[in-house]
């Protein structure tokens, strides 16, 4: 209860930055909505918490609840859209100098830094998408649309196929290695140095042939 | 429907390596039912195929349909596991002195070997699974478990982590590059070597910096 009571304290701040502004009548109704799905996902289970539930408990209607999002799973993706943005636009943005991988680099370690400051709320999602295997899956496929999304921006950087889709799924691929190292309970380092660090570790492992 | 019987004919010769005999009754009723599915979803499109469809055109009952496969999706997919099987143990087979990286090269390659074996059926199934969106998830999901099984094959040749998993993840990775540049109507590289120079690339790719 008393962990209970905290995170969803912490909720609250955090889910403040997602908050689009929907509707002046219900005051950050998108941030209370995603507080309470959380906190219901982490006591309950993603599956067996209803829309009506979450809704109740952000003092809200169903009917509010679909105005913010498609479904109660979409809750917890809900942030993916701004992070393949945020990937896309620092790979655009990034020196024409930069090599394709310096590219990539630089777009991942700012998705990492803004995960980062999300604090807890990206382990807690974690916690509640392991526990899920429709859950795991979306992920799998928000995750290969990060991919597509980042092999189109190298693309239009000017880097030919297939150096750009290689350099997009690997760049993928360290993510993932990276941020399941960073929401492990033993973890101490940030995120975006957790990215520096494995992609020089695949640096140095595709060169050990 | 010349094109259509052509594949038919192809599909008797081919399908016959994935019977794996579960009944003297119905002579190699497993081929028959995947040469019939693969032939109308070609046809019609995977979601307006029905298991009754793919039982009569194959002269057999649905009840024999589920006796060997789970869905209709799952003949799609009943090769997953013997490549996953195969992947497992070429990695778990190379000599020990084999750095990280080549065994996985030589557990992609294989099962490069074995795909191109099938002849047309890998770029008739890639049709079928692009075309439909709940397919294309599962096959997602069946590269993330490769990935996982060739951590776990790494990790017992003694690759610590995180060096188990990038290294699994990076080779998924190139594979499913190198897969697709496989698939494309232009190319005439077969598949063992299109994965040979895709890992080449990642390599000289990732160590521009």
């Amino acid at each position: 209860m008393t962990v209970a009571a905290i995170n969803v304290a912490h909720d609250v701040s955090r889910c403040r930055r997602y908050h689009l502004g929907m509707g002046r009548w219900e005051p950050n109704a998108r941030g209370r909505l995603m507080q309470a799905a959380f906190a219901l996902y982490g006591e309950r289970g993603f599956e067996q918490t209803t829309v009506a539930e979450i809704a109740e408990r952000a003092g809200l209607t169903e009917r509010t609840f679909f105005r913010h999002f498609a479904d109660k799973r979409e809750v917890l993706f809900a942030g993916a859209q701004a992070l393949q943005e945020l990937l896309v636009s620092t790979v655009a943005d990034a020196p024409a100098s930069l090599a394709p991988v310096e590219a990539v680099a630089a777009g991942l370690e700012a998705v990492g830094a803004f995960i980062q400051e999300g604090g807890e709320l990206a382990h807690e999602r974690q916690a509640i998408i392991a526990a899920s295997a429709e859950l795991r899956e979306r992920e799998l496929i928000k995750l290969a649309s990060l991919a597509a999304a980042l092999a189109e921006a190298l693309r239009r950087r000017g880097v030919a196929e297939p150096a750009a889709s290689l350099t997009a799924e690997a760049g993928i691929a360290v993510f993932k290695v990276a941020f399941e190292r960073y929401v492990e309970e033993t973890n101490e380092q940030d995120l975006p140095s957790l990215i520096r660090d494995s992609l020089e570790e695949l640096q140095v492992l595709t060169a050990a042939r």
